[in-house]
């Protein structure tokens, strides 16, 4: 089962500045051998479920063995049986319906 | 890792309703032996790491194997190392703060 | 426009105990007098949609008042021009399909 | 109050393809003058609170309008008070603490 996630995972009780947390985070995805992409709220994962799994709880022990002791996390989460979907493809799709001049 | 996971799974494209795939995915939950609590915009889930994402994942593939072509899921998802915090502990936490004579 | 709300609102940089920020946006939504409920991981508001978002607004400047520099906020909106549908018959729908025993 | 707002909407009763509907959604923030981002699992986007909100309430009624009986809606919001941040800030700061050589 082939998976796309939008990760958004927030340290608590470490103040206020979270960016390396999030840094190390795409280290453990790097580490993975995972697709992934940062955005400005989130990071964006894809591949297959048991993979993209193990590596979310591998950021929540890196992300707690670095000092957070409290840590909330945001998951969006697409799967579909219908036809293969990659990331890119998701833009594309929106893109070739003409975002710049709608209807 | 104990973790506390507040899960809203959403079919697509099999129309407006969507409750009885809900009610599927609370048969995977209480096969699963697991705390959970539906509320009116999701189900909260609580237990060990793995056998809360075991779990996530058999909702998935039983709400494919029903007839779903697509899954859209949202998952907030909180562990803590600073001590051990359970689903009642929360709402409680909060009561106990007076949500009815707030400042 | 009708709209069911789950909100979760994480303040940043005040330690871990979150649940006295909590408590106060309950007050901000009582003293709004719209219908909510609290769960273990957020809380359920339905009501008219400028309504529900002008109580989110205020519950985001009580909290950075009481002292949050940063605020994470999660929301899940629900809407629909089908038919009329309230939080407790959302709970209903699911629990009438039968969770406790599911096919 | 400045917002950064990641935003995902998924119509509802429209069939698998939802591509369309976000586009519209594009065309309604271009429209709007709002700074804002598509990537694969969503839309971020950024401005005054007031503007933003307006923005995401169009939205809903321009999918509404264009067929879709019901909508989820996802939307990760932060305010902060200690200082400004811009989109463009919260990636460069992730990418400056190594991302690409994390420890």
């Amino acid at each position: 089962m082939h998976v796309i996630v939008d990760l958004c995972l927030v340290p608590i009780g470490v103040g206020t500045s979270v960016s390396s947390y999030v840094a190390a985070c795409h280290g453990v995805l790097e580490k993975a051998g995972l697709t992934h992409t940062l955005h400005a709220y989130g990071t964006n994962i894809e591949g297959p479920w048991d993979d993209v799994m193990a590596a979310i709880k591998a950021c929540h022990e890196e992300v707690h063995r670095l000092g957070a002791p409290r840590i909330h996390t945001n998951i969006k989460l697409g799967t579909r049986t219908d036809r293969k979907q990659r990331m890119a493809d998701k833009v594309e799709s929106v893109r070739n319906k003409g975002t710049s001049k709608p209807s």
